[in-house]
């Protein structure tokens, strides 16, 4: 039959990046198109040991039976714990949801507030997936420009004024694309902004643990004095993505309809995933573990940015964030990165994201994102150098016509 | 600040059974208002065993690790296997999606199909988790007469005329609340009438493999020929439902939308849960243990119906399932049970759940659903009388009146 498919998903292609992993899967390619977690880094022998006690324990059967959708209430605590390492006050897990990864809590914000046409308010350019689960609830999304530490809080003013916002999404540390991350004084501008003007802000704060380089800045939760802020944050760049486990912190009652929300969608998050997560936390394996890992993504990065010194043309501004997984670059000379995609992975075998997806306004052709953390050392000498080879080629031509 | 909820969520309250749990659980209570497997079926120590063998695997990283929206790929063909024991011809995982818990396979489908005021339709009782999904689609639901073997086919075509829902919701075996089992001549009729109008099917099977009486039937999904059918089983109740792993079968395009729905919710399922099932499935485990689960649910409804037999009053009318969770007591005499529920739980400290919200229209005071699940004989002798005893003295007390 032919099918009526409803207005929301009609026209909804998949999100761009998950799409072009089939492309990438292919042998020899050096990607650095994803944004998974560095696989080595995974605690495989420590989640093992902690699945093997709890399934061993008298009370394995809880785990594998029908829960709470609130969560787990041992990991409720222990997340919420957590959280509250970026300064969050909150101590009550009436103020806490476990969710199934940070995106859900993304999708579950959404739900409890967007009607049909209602309009967002995102970084320009923003995480694609906050951008991809708007279009499920029929909402508009606006970008707010810019700077090097983030929001410009004029144009976030003026935009709230202008399109009256229910909702702002941000990334504070590390942003998923740019790498960039909001100074305190903006933190603080954006706490007050938003309270000032009602609307709702999803700090998503999957990369706060992964900084290598400056000072830790308080999350802009722990300076919301009016309720308006939800913070969410994920198990998946710190312990294991496969488990798919975060937590969201706000409001009770906030909590409370993206709890209704959760209900009518997976009931609750994996009982399993949820006590592993709450047993690595609790075995104290974190710190540790993140004294690990973050070594590990700030030599990768020092390499890729020590490549792109050496290799790479002047007319392309990069990032060099201080954590995360991703840089940034942009053509100073208007360059269509977006369109030389195809060519440009067929012929050097290596792979970046375009930055159009990433926009609200989606036809800004001249940015790329790099991710760092899925690649040695050796390949990312590699594959940059052969990315600046190409570019350098085009950008020649380019002048020569 | 006041919150400015969407319209889905402002007036909505928690799935009702969700919300009674707390009530029930106080020490001392025999609960039938649950609807979860029996935890001492829970096979802890298998999954035990299957979890080790997974994470001590060379491979194990890929466990932890970001994977595909679709599913882990060898479960994607084991589940599907899975679904074949219902006749279901489909062979190709392009017609598959993992999903996390049946109830997401609910929600992906009318996320993928209904817009606001959208018409469905269900068979009145329903289980009501799609009544309150429905809700968050802002959709309408429209109640379809139930007879002893299911839907009343000539209702069900009075109301595809008059509503022209998009979806109509089935459980084809031992329907939550009811216990009923659709007829082979009602499976195909099902499959042909909507066929005929384009009325796309969810046949939603959690109980099907939970058969202790009677003869399998093949699925409507086994019958559809024009591809409106979209069948959707766990692992919930056949395993383990704390894993939160199920599948979904329907035609490719289906499929597609119901993938980018999950995509910008929780992107894919617990990939551990899913190797989890995985393992299970491989290794030829799951018949052995149905072999030793059905006997223990036999046991409970026979002691529940034998229990019937020696306490109820004539005045309520029971079904007698082949199979699942649950049976229906209805009151011939129109006794409000729905408003007896609180003073029931007080005084007998036994509970069942009332049957209003499970009907579509939601004003149906005379039915209870009853589990035996989560009991044992002893247990289930003891609240029967109970209740009984409670529910004779109030008949007598409205006679007197």
């Amino acid at each position: 039959m032919e099918y009526n498919f409803s207005d929301r998903l009609k026209t909804l292609e998949g999100n761009a990046i998950r799409e072009i992993f089939s492309l990438l899967s292919r042998p020899g390619i050096i990607s650095f198109a994803g944004g998974f977690p560095a696989k080595e880094t995974l605690p495989v022998a420590e989640i093992g040991r902690i699945t093997a006690d709890l399934l061993e324990n008298g009370g394995a059967q809880q785990l594998l039976q029908y829960g709470g959708t609130e969560g787990y209430s041992p990991l409720l605590e222990s997340a919420l714990e957590y959280a509250r390492r970026t300064g969050i006050r909150e101590t009550s897990v009436k103020n806490a949801l476990i969710i199934s990864g940070g995106q859900q809590g993304i999708d579950l914000v959404f739900k409890a507030f967007l009607n049909k046409g209602d309009a967002i308010l995102v970084e320009d350019p923003t995480y694609l997936a906050s951008l991809h689960i708007l279009k499920t609830y029929e909402g508009r999304a606006y970008g707010v420009k810019s700077d090097d530490d983030g929001l410009n809080i004029e144009d976030l003013e003026k935009k709230i004024k202008a399109y009256k916002p229910k909702i702002l999404y941000v990334v504070a540390n590390f942003s998923n694309p740019t790498g960039k991350t909001l100074s305190l004084e903006k933190r603080k501008a954006i706490a007050a902004l938003t309270a000032k003007y009602g609307v709702i802000v999803i700090e998503d704060d999957p990369y706060g643990e992964l900084r290598f380089a400056g000072e830790r800045l308080p999350s802009i939760k722990s300076m919301d004095a009016d309720g308006n802020v939800v913070y969410v944050t994920s198990f998946s760049k710190t312990i294991a993505p496969g488990l798919r486990t975060g937590i969201a912190v706000a409001d009770e009652q906030i909590i409370r309809k993206m709890t209704i929300g959760k209900q009518a969608t997976d009931v609750h998050t994996s009982t399993l995933s949820q006590a592993i997560i709450d047993g690595y936390l609790r075995r104290g394996l974190l710190n540790p573990h993140l004294k690990e890992i973050i070594p590990v993504y700030k030599t990768r990065k020092d390499a890729m940015i020590n490549a792109i010194r050496c290799y790479m043309p002047q007319e392309i501004a990069f990032t060099d964030p201080d954590g995360g997984l991703f840089l940034w670059g942009e053509f100073q000379n208007g360059f269509d990165v977006d369109g030389a995609f195809k060519e440009a992975v067929a012929e050097t075998q290596t792979a970046y994201v375009s930055g159009r997806t990433f926009f609200a306004s989606g036809d800004v052709t001249n940015t790329f994102r790099l991710n760092y953390s899925m690649s040695g050392v050796e390949q990312i000498d590699i594959g940059i150098k052969r990315l600046a080879d190409f570019f350098k080629k085009k950008i020649a031509k380019k002048i020569a016509k």
